[in-house]
């Protein structure tokens, strides 16, 4: 299993290169990720390249057994070519031509980028393609930002010719008839930028199609930017993995579409102060599921951030947590950011292996060397291995852009959120869950949840309305199937392409003031006691919906599975509802929902939809992986930071366990530590 | 009495529109406003114009015996038009182009612009002039925004050089040694933008002249706008009422000074969650008083609304009484934006008749179809009727700007919230009040009240001087009477040109710390005790100075009423004082009034003045209208939404009873249900 | 002493100019500072200077017996040179181009602006030089704001080549190898603006180095701009001192740096509603020392500020006590702004000695006269002598701008209010304090501080311990000496070039969350109980750390004087130590410490270093200042708005007293009036 991460030699003298050697050999790190900001460096100049320096980086680092993930270096333009060709360098929302400086700065569709891009991956391949240890090639490094230039437009509107064909059929698809923004060419249409229709401050969008359509377009340019020099990696090495990697929580890239081009899926896992373990969990969920096999954990700190507003210090433990959570979820590797503290640059405060005192003596590098120990024993024998998960959660980036981009009904409406919430559901009953897109097989799945999936094209409702009628169990919820997949809302009764299958009609829609919820009644559901037992705030008055409450109005047949209490109009309406649609159900959550009411309602689905609950003490979390030959690896994580008592869910031998291990049985319970960790065979 | 709204059939396909046609009618709406935003359409390029698909909307309007407000479509520009000729488009404040996008995105100076709206004005005139359902002329929709282009500067130019012949003498009057900006030519005065005096952020003023100036020239610049398409229409259409909406509590416009253009005056009325029924009144009684007879409710929600945070539903009702209160406060029509809810945009959360379902099956719909047959019995006996008001708010945008524009002395002081909390007072009374200009003839008036009227110049002192001196009482608070009509702070004794009607000397203010207040002491004044009866807030010790403090030096002969408590070290100073002068009397109040100390003040004020309170029980509102032929029509209004009881403050007949309407006398108690109303004859 | 401060007759008609005189002349008024604000009238276009109403001026005020502080006038460009010669006017961050507006709008690397601002002040020399009652020359007005533009982008390039040679030294210097910035020119080196490094909002940097030698460039921009007129003055005029009125809490220009180019320090007071008069002081003996010698207090306001967000009156004697306050440490001049309130411009709500009333009947009025009538008494006495103190705070500019750039370790981390919270402490004592920079000579002093002294040079670092080895004691606290003179990390353990001398190590560094704090525990140090009997709040519980905690390992020999308490994982580990090296001491306090810690803490270094505490009532200070000849001048000031007692520090003649001043005996007590003042001599 890959142990190891960002390397930066570039930035130190000689002498500390076989210092830092030594000390990753000592803390069991195997790999290395080179190369990752050097552009302006190997090319000095427009002719010139100079290799010399990484050369003796790869020597060293091949001498001493690493192995090497070989980045591009173009995550950032060198300064003469930002300079020389302008167009290399990206413009802004607010129409600023930027110069250089920081990174990710680059115009995916400047021809200047992409032929030097292409130029430096090419001979990058060329020399260290055949290396033994090479395990991948990185391309770029954490992609992000939106480009406004010449370059985008233009290539903007040869998208636009291709997708639509005419511009009359844009109109018409867009609905510029809305304050008389028809065009009459393609050449009027420019990306929605501060001086043209991005006009309220940030992602409201004055025709949602359209900003759609830039989002979606500038997609495309990012992945035909990577895939240049994929291209070019290719013409020299055909078989090592191609990658980038991803981050966490970010709508700017559609990271489901991208996935046909990555080799391998890999992100780069923050969770700041307070994140709660589900939802890196989720994230962790959703990259597995972009290549549906194994994935690289391969950014996370050692110790500290530096660029939250509090970067508290990992706890004793936590990192080591952190790292086992991730490859419980599908990780076959683990790597930090970054081998060596940097004296220099804006992020001189984060935390690395080793600090700038240079010694082996600090409490992160030893908790990184006792887990490098921990990995070199039972990596092999996890890697390759996966989850299974008969429950799906649909993600989509348009319903998330959708949403973004809408004016109203609620500024506390976020998408993530919401689809966080239900997967902390299912999280705390230790449910495994596939986090997957909507144009996902669904046939797989005893149970697929749509929370707020806002856009769903009229296909897509085709096919989730046949998986119900064919025995799937769907769950929807308020703002789900509002729109078709050019945000324009679908006619006929709420939610319209699943007004059958739902047996429910959401009249309108209302939307609550801040902290203002509104307490719900959940019909008679005496045997879903047992999935509230062990957490004391699950009292029925508890039960409240939150940010958004249709009213709904439930057709003949349609079981109320809750109502709303006192206070507003629709007090004793319909809340919640299920309704039988061939073989299967579909519910239908008319509001979101706070933690007892989401535990109440999936109580209720899950058991009819007969997907066990394992009940743990609040704060652990149980996974299993399976190998290839149908061994199962469970791994029991103490996510808190205070001991816990665990019931083994399984009998099994605890690999981690110190000393010789002996058996585990079954229905047993024994102490997790904080941050503690089992993984039983 | 007009009831309809906003239709936009150029977004839908034509067999929408019959289905449309029937659902209107099925609710009783009688009118439409077209072709707000079809410009791009209308004129797809510089040299043709389609009004084919207009043509067949107003053919089937009118089949459907609907009647017709036809708007210009200039509120947005066409794409072609922003994009071959720039100079038709904004320049922001700092001091960005824009290219295309959203609407009201035309500089009132293009002298393009000016010339396709007059021409696309005069063949709208030419072409739907003469229809018999025309019922008025909507010049662009929603004017608002500033420009600083080019075109602007030059203009601006002009306009000073008129305003002040020499450029020595706009040194003088803007004060210009302030700070070294004397102007050596007028070629040197640009537009106070940020690249210039709109250095701080926001609005605030290097020059408040400068600033003042320059939005009265802005004013100036959208009026001859305005003006520029109305001529147009009077070519081919002399008759038909020529308008624009106006907003709520809007101060980039001077509502007032546009009114002389307006044949009637119109606006769009849009309170939002938590917004007290006594604010709404204040604007429909300035609107009101801008042509002094009734007025349009242009817009209103019918459900919701999409551009609010958190945008709540109307509870059942509401929309009911939103609609008889501005009836009751003088409009002559209740209209909707928007007809049917759009597919596209960035309006589509937002609420109309006919939702995406396209039925009658909503609560809307029905509530609207309700109302549409209520004022189809009792509109006609409305129409044309008035309120007689006794009492006079002054409300002046030039105050409004000033104290916008000015740095200090406190970030709290916002004139609009004083304004409305004297007049929120005088409704809890049921005091008929007109909100007008400095310029208004007060005669006619009892009272004059002047919440920070920080800006008089010493024509209109000397008028309001006269008014009380004839016997008018008139009410002054701090931050009265500060500065001349240039924002030139009066030299003398403060308010120095009231000083001696006045008979007080504001020799310092002090500026409160954010949420703190200072106890007032009112003198005894027991003949006020019936002013405050229904409220339980009203012990004397709650009476307290909000935001700013002056301390007053009273001159013989002054009556104080209130003076300041424990605290600072201005206790038992004077706080507010009442001096008669000739045969009236002028107040001063030295500070902003917390409610109670409010009540009580306006309590002497109304007591001396002779006007009496209509008691009610709080939340119910009652307003007269006046027929030509005298005859009252009361309107008693449940503002909540709980039941209210109510005297009845006259013997009539309840023309909104269900069945047969009995006649109720004067004092007998009734029942308001929610969001109630009673209209007596 | 002089008392006085800014006028400006220029915005008034000259009948006021004498009325005006009579009413300085009645408050004791013997000092104006002219012509601050007139170039545009000074020099109505390029070829003409018209000094006839200065003139007027000058005799005006000579006549009337007061002293000229003259100022250039260059604080704003006149409108024709902005708009003739554009590179006379800034560009901000965000690139944008300024034309004319505001003040402080000069590019100080502009040709133009250094041509015309020598001009203009060599003719005012010619013409005002030799003035008898010319007390000194104050170049521009409050120095503000940096420049981004082409101007400075060449001169910044010829000033990193001076500094560094070679574009190689600089890579190496900046680290540009991190993220790829490495420059192959210098001509590729542009302002860190937003369109190039400045990418992240505001100050974050991400080549600090480059930041902080941008910062160091522009305070030598601004210094050659302000030599530039004094030179053109020294042309005429050898002796007049030379100065400019600099600001508080200004991180903009390092005055340390600028120090040598003034002849006398000035700065302008204006503590906010709320600020603490420890942080005022803090600000005057930083000010102090940058001469050694007094200063002048160039500018308070009398009554009311307009700009802050909530502008309090300052209470009944708060103006004489800051005054005094103000003189106490070591202010020889008390100066206001304003003479006369403006009509015009964005400060006609500042206040000033007189107001719009043109009266002397205001408060405001009376007490300058009054403090007018003591200060002529007893100024002449007070002028030159000066303070002496054993303990100096060390406090940093480019500590100051690197922890404003960097990114991490915590947003509550404010390097100002460390380094005023130790001073606080100190105040409380009265113990009085040089505030100096890091290349002061320190071996004058008892006990130096250095409060998050987070950038030390190696040469600073080996004179501090130096210091130590020879008997000094010093304090550092956590984010000492972190950084090196380029912001590039020290390396080995931390705080590396102390780390002999304070026996520490700074493993690793936890963030608090917001409003977090540690409990801390001391050892038993019952000496020093004394430090903390008058105020109830310093019970041994309350001991907590802020913001950022150091997880120490301490050396043998290093004693630890206070631990962390329950809460995190490093409770009961080392969180302040001392230790001794060679004659010395050297204090780290790993934590930023609350009130009662910094009490606790300081208790401890003052009694081991021998500096005794003046106890006195919470809210009493005490200062002294010894004249030339020895005599010591005792303040006891009540810097609170409540009566308190004091106890005589010493014997001596009230100067303030009214009437016939007796004689108080050491250890007596007497009572303060609110904001009341005794001088004993």
């Amino acid at each position: 299993m890959l142990y190891g991460g960002d390397y930066n030699p570039e930035q130190w003298p000689r002498d500390v290169w076989k210092h830092d050697m030594r000390l990753l050999r000592e803390a069991s790190i195997n790999e290395v990720t080179l190369n990752v900001f050097s552009w302006a460096a190997l090319q000095p100049d427009e002719h010139t390249y100079d290799f010399s320096r990484l050369d003796d980086i790869v020597a060293l680092v091949s001498e001493y057994g690493m192995n090497i993930i070989m980045a591009t270096s173009t995550g950032a333009l060198p300064a003469w070519m930002s300079l020389k060709y302008p167009d290399a360098e990206r413009v802004d929302f607010d129409g600023r031509k930027h110069r250089h400086g920081a990174r990710q700065n680059a115009c995916p569709n400047s021809p200047t980028y992409r032929h030097y891009a292409a130029e430096l991956a090419s001979r990058l391949a060329e020399r260290y393609g055949s290396l033994s240890n090479l395990e991948a090639w990185h391309i770029s490094n954490e992609y992000e930002g939106i480009c406004y230039c010449p370059n985008c437009a233009r290539t903007y509107r040869d998208w636009l010719r291709a997708r639509y064909g005419s511009v009359e059929h844009l109109n018409a698809v867009w609905g510029t008839d809305f304050w008389g923004h028809t065009y009459d060419s393609f050449d009027h249409i420019y990306p929605p930028d501060r001086a043209g229709d991005g006009s309220y401050d940030g992602p409201c969008a004055v025709l949602p199609a359209a900003s759609l359509d830039y989002a979606r377009f500038f997609d495309d340019s990012i992945i035909d930017a990577y895939n240049v020099e994929k291209k070019a990696i290719r013409r020299f090495d055909a078989q090592t993995p191609v990658t980038t990697n991803f981050m966490g929580n970010f709508y700017q890239y559609d990271y489901q579409h991208w996935a046909k081009d990555i080799d391998i899926a890999a992100w780069d896992c923050y969770p700041r102060l307070g994140t709660p373990a589900s939802d890196t969990a989720f994230w962790h969920d959703l990259i597995r599921c972009l290549k549906r096999k194994p994935f690289l954990l391969m950014e996370q700190t050692p110790s500290r951030m530096n660029w939250m507003p509090y970067n508290a210090l990992k706890r004793p433990g936590q990192m080591r947590q952190q790292s086992w959570q991730a490859i419980a979820h599908g990780a076959d590797s683990v790597q930090f950011f970054q081998m060596r503290r940097s004296r220099y640059g804006c992020e001189k405060f984060h935390g690395a292996v080793i600090d700038a005192d240079g010694t082996n003596k600090t409490r992160t590098f030893q908790e990184v060397a006792a887990l490098g120990r921990e990995l070199a024993e039972v990596g092999p024998l996890i890697e390759g291995s996966m989850p299974k998960a008969r429950v799906a959660i649909i993600f989509d980036w348009s319903s998330w852009r959708g949403l973004r981009n809408a004016i109203g009904p609620s500024n506390d409406l976020d998408y993530l959120r919401e689809a966080r919430a239900m997967y902390a559901e299912l999280y705390r009953r230790n449910i495994a869950v596939d986090v997957v897109g909507v144009g996902a097989d669904f046939s797989a799945y005893d149970l697929v949840l749509a929370p707020a999936l806002y856009i769903v094209s009229d296909a897509d409702a085709a096919r989730l309305n046949d998986y119900v009628r064919q025995g799937g169990t769907l769950v929807l919820t308020v703002m789900s199937a509002l729109s078709d997949e050019h945000d324009v809302l679908h006619q006929g009764f709420t939610p319209a392409p699943f007004h059958e299958t739902a047996g429910v009609w959401a009249m309108e829609t209302d939307a609550l003031a801040p902290d203002h919820t509104v307490p719900l009644h959940f019909a008679d559901s005496s045997d879903q006691t047992d999935c509230a037992v062990q957490d004391a705030s699950t009292e029925q008055t508890d039960y409240a919906a939150r940010v958004l409450c249709d009213i709904l109005v439930s057709e003949e047949g349609t079981q109320v599975l809750a109502t709303y209490g006192e206070g507003p109009f629709y007090a004793g309406k319909p809340a919640i509802t299920g309704h039988r649609s061939g073989e299967g159900v579909c519910y239908y959550a008319g509001a979101f929902l706070n933690g007892p009411a989401m535990r109440e309602f999936l109580g209720i689905v899950l058991a009819e939809a007969g997907i066990p609950t394992v009940n743990t003490n609040a704060g652990v979390s149980i996974n299993t992986r399976y190998t290839a030959d149908g061994e199962a690896l469970t791994f029991i994580i103490n996510d808190t930071d205070e001991p816990r008592t665990v019931t083994m869910p399984r009998s099994g031998t605890d690999l981690l366990a110190a000393g010789t291990p002996a058996t585990l049985k079954a229905g047993a319970t024994a102490q997790l530590p904080p941050f503690g960790v089992m993984l039983l065979r």
